[in-house]
């Protein structure tokens, strides 16, 4: 059996594209492989506390039996979110663009990940396992475009999922996103749709391949 | 009178890099300019509420007196965050540099505060007004270094700094901080503490520099 983690972290539910992409890919996903468990973490309504990244830092020279209650705690929520990452065989994290870079509540999640020794710089726990990261853009960051190169998030991203914890990385993006709600982008609400369609298809196909990779390590 | 606004972000307190080099600048520059006023906003160790720029942003196209009493205090708190910039002359921004990217804290300051229209892209309230921006780095990421590249701070900071608000922004960066606590960076101590120096060094001469241009603004 099979375990797909799930990671969303839009600050909106009805209407989050990310949301509605990373659920095509799991729907794609479970109809060819009907007895995948995923593990959902969610992150964007349901943020981790603020302090507890810190917490967790701080407890790497104490003794657990010198560490105060509220240190202790951060660690076991360090330690409960590395479990879901090494307990699962392939990942889909959901993570909007907001402000020219990554999300506070991803960079939050990735930070506390990181104070467990799993998932430190170098550590490999979950290296070479398939994931698939969920981007979505409100305006365009392509070249040639008034923001070229505005995009800080998606190279980040691909540094911690690619390179720190050496994940086989597959990038499913759209932008413009924006454009339906947008008057002074609605000439591009064609480009737009065309954007998304051409997401949700990638996420089928991701998620049919992701099946097939994922039955065929069951099978051997 | 002269007002400058300091930021902190670094989770430690004792042993911050960034803290002490932001001290050494405001040193100098209250010693020439006495009766500056610092206005101080701590979020490392006090982070702001994970919710607030998720319930800020929600308010967006919700009347005032439709909006929840969690929405209204999140709305409140960002217009504080905004009011400490606008009634700011200058600004020091005290960044630290981790885990390849920028500060969970930093980025939910900036969030919020792009939830206030006076600083939305493109609104410029403070526009032309100088900044400098304190960053520390554990590693070593210069050109030819294997991590060359991994930075994806600096750019970050400096789009929001330099290109959303329009400061006129200038960098104070020590790298290499973690050298005297990591057995394995022993030869590049000396390189470190070096680079240590200079950052003080280029913060005083900041500092100092600050003080003219305040003081000149105020006389003419």
């Amino acid at each position: 059996m099979s375990t797909v983690f799930r990671l969303d972290s839009s600050i909106r539910n009805e209407g989050s594209i990310t949301r509605s992409i990373a659920s095509t890919l799991e729907a794609a996903l479970v109809e060819e492989l009907d007895d995948a468990t995923v593990i959902r973490r969610e992150i964007g309504l349901t943020p981790l506390p603020s302090n507890a990244w810190a917490l967790s830092a701080s407890t790497r020279l104490v003794p657990v039996d010198e560490q105060s209650p509220e240190q202790k705690q951060a660690v076991a929520l360090s330690r409960e979110l590395g479990d879901e990452l090494e307990k699962s065989d392939a990942y889909i994290f959901a993570t909007p663009f907001y402000n020219f870079g990554v999300s506070q509540h991803v960079k939050t999640w990735v930070d506390l990940l990181i104070t467990d020794p799993r998932f430190a710089p170098g550590a490999h726990t979950i290296a070479g396992r398939p994931a698939f990261v969920i981007i979505a853009r409100g305006g365009g960051y392509g070249p040639g475009t008034p923001r070229e190169g505005w995009d800080h998030a998606t190279g980040w991203l691909t540094r911690v999922f690619a390179d720190v914890w050496g994940l086989d990385m597959h990038v499913i993006e759209s932008e413009l996103t924006l454009a339906d709600v947008t008057p002074a982008m609605a000439e591009l609400r064609g480009m737009a749709a065309d954007n998304l369609r051409k997401a949700h298809s990638a996420a089928i196909e991701h998620g049919k391949s992701l099946a097939n990779r994922l039955s065929d390590s069951e099978a051997a």
